[in-house]
């Protein structure tokens, strides 16, 4: 029989999602009554903006006659969309980033599960502990980890403490490693890395020959300018980093799927000898062999969310989110929960009420509260003690959330 | 400097389509008025079905109301596509296939090239020669082969001859392998494997222990009845087989992105102490990590396909198609090219006028004809000495194309 990527069975358990699916799906099964309240999985509530709705409406006209119709785009995405990114994301806060180095994808859990492959399966691992955990998932699949031990950490990463003690804030490790993660805001704790952070980061990078994985899916909740909204910002980054942006949690694309990544073209590896070599050049070709382009409607519609309406729809979600983030924090914090960040992401992380074990209180509030949220074990071993809770949500039912938790 | 993976430097050229495109761009810039035919990379040109349409504006519209709006969905892809893939596809030809076996994704070109992740390095891979560049190319990047020889061929790739002389149907090699691909229609030759060269194939897996990876996304030209259309409509494949099926060809979904793939959950592999380990299983963690399901329009567009009316749109762009494929081979036919396939496929594979090289004959073609094809050498050291006309175009350019090829 052929033999398989033995390297799958080192996952400790099934990826997170589908688990607290199940273990919802069960309840509700047995409990067919129960309202549940769902803040687990990120996932918007608002309508998709009218503006892209308009946009994709045209698209799929323009598919249905012969002198308009587009079958197979440019894998890298159309050139429409990309010059609309680089205008309104990067030019409009004085960065430069060409649109050629852009990849479009359908989606940033694509992106940020593949790019690992375009290196060595010796590459060192670093991943900010708690995070998202498609990070090591991938790279554990991809054979650069041993088994995993009792806390879930996998032999050969190196894992980078976000406590409490350091405001979540990820401080490079004292060993060379060759790719790290960062996220910022981060996913789960909401910590953003200010730009005194990400300037360590880079020195780190230069000084050891790492390349930092920077994934800004969260970048619109961002709520004070001075912070960086890309690492492109920062001198000496194009030579150091790779940024990944999504429209998911802005424009409300999770289940329409648009993604992408920035190479910048000075970025580069190296080969066995030790010579340089492009990253961009790398990834285009993965990119042009394994994909075929986002769906020409969807990058109608992401083009969309960078007109002026588009951006007021953008921005009107993103404060809807964020203010059902102010009524979560300040509602668990009246009733003594340690609750952090919510004020420039879409997640509150709180401390598991006298320090039960993640899983313990998702199961807790699942049955006592019929709440769902996210165990912060399943980002990390440093999760453990911390649960997330998303503030994606219609209002009134995260105001019944914080009551019904308060009520615990 | 971090490590890239070396084994990408092995890839012998950039990948064939997006070479022809840099060709024809350069031929076009320096001839701004020659009216190039595009008959190379095998891209659909008819409208997109209005069934289809109709289904994504609503779709679209849904998307629009919070009560009816959807973010993410389920990765596997939505019920409704896979119950309606199941019925139109599977059940109505007697295969037995359960919804859950199907895993709905982007395309077909992301499945076939990702499929080997979940295998092995170590992996013996048989493909036949001439095929779609992207299962070998794939195998490459993971680092399954050697160096290419000066026929473009890697070492330690099982190559399965596809020739005149064997009517282009491979026949199992006297050696063991792990995963073969097999392509019906073959793309680029149009060849169909019938029920004995399907049945020969089974046979050789289930005596090895090979899985075959059946990719049969060019099923809808197949105008024999008697012939299989799935390879699991032959007793056995269940145990051996997985299958790529894809909505490019068919519905016009070249831009739109859709495909799956079906795993039987009887079909197994062997870990390294040689116990059995379930592919669907394999395949389902890697498919929930590494992707987050297809655009959900793009869903509901698919399964209207299947609809009566979609069904009747879909059989109405095949016979378009299938009547240029006809005009193709019987114009060049009577001009004395040797001219295969066309019959149950939308490729013509024809031999190189005085056996000209591939690509040599590309360039001719470009240059006297402006008529763009596909050097046959990219597909395979076998496909030397023929070339790919897609019948994928409008009526008026493929007569116009026949008569500029017959004056040469």
């Amino acid at each position: 029989m052929a033999r398989i990527n033995e390297h799958y069975l080192k996952l400790s358990a099934g990826y997170l999602f589908p688990e607290i699916g199940r273990r919802v799906a069960r309840f509700q099964a047995e409990h067919p009554d129960a309202r549940i309240i769902r803040l687990g999985i990120g996932d918007v509530v608002l309508p998709l903006p009218e503006s892209v709705r308009a946009a994709m409406h045209r698209a799929i006209d323009e598919l249905g006659h012969e002198e308009t119709f587009r079958g197979y785009g440019p894998e890298q995405g159309y050139a429409f969309l990309r010059e609309a990114i680089v205008r309104e994301e990067f030019q409009s806060r004085g960065v430069s980033v060409t649109d050629d180095e852009i990849f479009v994808s359908d989606g940033s859990k694509c992106d940020s599960g593949n790019i690992q492959e375009i290196f060595d399966t010796s590459a060192r691992i670093a991943v900010p502990d708690p995070v998202y955990p498609v990070y090591v998932d991938t790279n554990v699949m991809a054979g650069r980890t041993g088994a995993a031990d009792s806390s879930g950490r996998y032999a050969g990463i190196v894992y980078l403490p976000c406590t409490e003690a350091n405001g979540f804030t990820p401080a490079p490790p004292a060993e060379a490693v060759d790719l790290v993660y960062l996220c910022s805001p981060n996913n789960p704790t909401g910590a953003v890395l200010d730009r005194t952070a990400l300037e360590g980061w880079i020195a780190y990078a230069r000084a050891t020959g790492a390349i930092l994985l920077f994934d800004a899916a969260y970048v619109d909740y961002i709520q004070d300018d001075t912070l960086p909204h890309s690492i492109f910002e920062l001198p000496g980054a194009r030579e150091c980093a790779i940024e990944f942006r999504s429209f998911s949690k802005s424009a409300g694309f999770t289940g329409v799927r648009c993604g992408y990544v920035v190479i910048p073209k000075d970025l580069r590896g190296r080969n066995a000898h030790g010579e340089p070599a492009s990253i961009h050049a790398l990834w285009s070709r993965r990119h042009s062999t394994k994909f075929n382009g986002a769906s020409y409607p969807v990058q109608v519609g992401a083009a969309a969310s960078f007109t002026a309406e588009g951006r007021a729809e953008v921005r009107e979600r993103v404060t809807y989110y964020l203010e059902n983030a102010r009524i979560i924090r300040e509602g668990l914090g009246a009733a003594g929960h340690g609750v952090f960040s919510g004020t420039h992401a879409p997640y509150l992380w709180m401390k598991t009420p006298g320090g039960q074990p993640s899983w313990q209180f998702f199961d807790t509030l699942l049955e006592r509260a019929h709440v769902v949220g996210t165990p912060g074990s399943g980002f990390g071993a440093c999760g453990e003690g911390y649960f997330r809770l998303s503030a994606f949500g219609k209002r009134d039912r995260i105001e019944e959330a914080v009551e019904r938790i308060r009520k615990l």
